[in-house]
């Protein structure tokens, strides 16, 4: 693999619209209260590079041949996570007042505002599973791994665990990262697979390929906050241990830790590699997580 | 019925056990972060009426003769109002700091600690009804109600309006409390019900009764709070008025609001009646919450 930054694969902006249109449909919210509505839609279609969603339709069509059957699914992970973004930017939490150059969604509609969409978002993503176009079955399968993702030992678990801020060895951050996005990553390739009727191997072999993308989607992060170019990543250089947070690069040393994502990347090809020209997307996007530029 | 207050029916006290077991049981969250656990437990396991899971189990066990088959969905429908009870009571919502006689969540573990406790309940009441001995079909069908119920068109919706003050006529008041608390026993008579087997003009009648249930307690608790016994209430006559709360005897005048609900009482044990003895829990549940004095 080439150590050059690289721009997202093509397949990536070619999926992205499909994801767009979901989203913006299921969003409309005819019914709802206009200003709770407002909030929603300000928290979820204002961009973002869509990774989950796309990573959900990618395993989708490398088991099926197409992406349809995963996008209730895709706009599910998508909604958990701008719910998450919202309440992690709460002025109780990370207190962030920008977000992908806007106003975060409390600066705009409020603390109370924000609260409630995200609560609402919660809700509206297990509601978009159920129109999964799968047997019934399929469906509660599908809610059990969301539901597990976002919990307390999924991404909600990992958000209390960095507040806390006890990770202090590399064991601790992998635990704390494999909940708070690893969770998430992992959830988003699991029902991309089942909504293409993945089950058994498969799925264990999805599980083990989310599992190393989410530790080199991290890893990539920390390295990109001590070494990225801050015209790019819209961050200065250094600012997560100016915020004491414990990242990769600050407990293992940055060679070190190139030396694990490495690793992590071939381990992910690897499993993929039996599967062809069909995993080519997911080979993409791992690849595309070491070598992101912002 | 009689006008005089009355404490609550005899079933709901001996269903009440059967709640805090399962409760207990699926919040023992092995493997979770200690804190986030703590205050899970603390919010939802610190008492309660717990009228929502013994509604459900009542609807269950009318259907089916049973209990057994609704203890999951009477888990998740209790763990979503405690999870909307904790984000009520936050500092930028309600800014509440006692709740039955406890400090509120966030008091206790702090607002950060009290958004994630609230965010992983939710979680977990779907991942709840995953368990429910029922098809995966039916499952699917128990997750489309209680999004919709927690969602943007329901319980969220109703806080939002809440919070805008909105509501100035009985219409508006009704809508707003649809969705505030009646989205919530909708759900949860019709999960009770769909565990127990019931479809078609059986879950049509559950909800006509869940419908009118939900304004009786509404209505009983504005009435409440103009003339309830404040030693009984925990609140002082008139508190709703003076927080600037649109109320049903402020915009119907106490008689009326009395008339209307005695003509809902009416209205819901019609729709039970051709059920007979198998509805009379449900039946005592709607008089019971027209006639209680806390």
């Amino acid at each position: 693999m080439s150590d050059s930054p690289a721009g997202p694969p093509t397949f990536l902006a070619a999926l992205k619209p499909a994801v767009e249109d979901e989203l913006g449909r299921r969003l409309a919210l005819e019914g709802a209260p206009e200003n709770l509505a407002r909030a929603i839609q300000y928290a979820v279609l204002g961009g973002g590079k869509r990774l989950r969603p796309v990573m959900a339709l990618s395993a989708c069509r490398m088991v099926s041949g197409h992406i349809e059957p995963a996008l209730p699914a895709a706009a599910a992970v998508e909604m958990i996570h701008a719910y998450s973004l919202v309440h992690d930017d709460l002025p109780c939490m990370d207190d962030d007042d920008m977000r992908r150059g806007r106003p975060t969604t409390h600066r705009v509609f409020g603390e109370a505002g924000a609260v409630l969409a995200g609560d609402a978002l919660q809700a509206l993503a297990f509601e978009c599973l159920v129109d999964s176009p799968v047997s019934g079955a399929d469906v509660a399968r599908m809610v059990g791994v969301l539901a597990g993702a976002a919990g307390p030992r999924g991404m909600v678990g990992g958000q209390a665990l960095d507040i806390e801020g006890a990770a202090t060895e590399a064991a601790e951050l992998d635990e704390m990262h494999a909940h708070k996005t690893g969770a998430l990553f992992r959830a988003a390739v699991l029902l991309g697979g089942i909504a293409g009727g993945a089950s058994g191997a498969l799925l264990d072999d999805l599980e083990r390929y989310a599992r190393a993308f989410g530790l080199v989607f991290q890893i990539s992060d920390d390295l990109l906050d001590v070494s990225g170019d801050p015209r790019k990543t819209g961050r200065y250089r250094g600012s997560d241990a100016d915020l004491g947070r414990r990242t990769y690069p600050g407990v293992l040393g940055v060679a070190a830790s190139r030396d694990r994502m490495d690793a992590l990347v071939a381990e992910g090809l690897s499993v993929l590699a039996p599967y062809g020209d069909g995993a080519s997307d997911l080979a993409e996007l791992l690849e595309f997580a070491a070598r992101r530029d912002a």
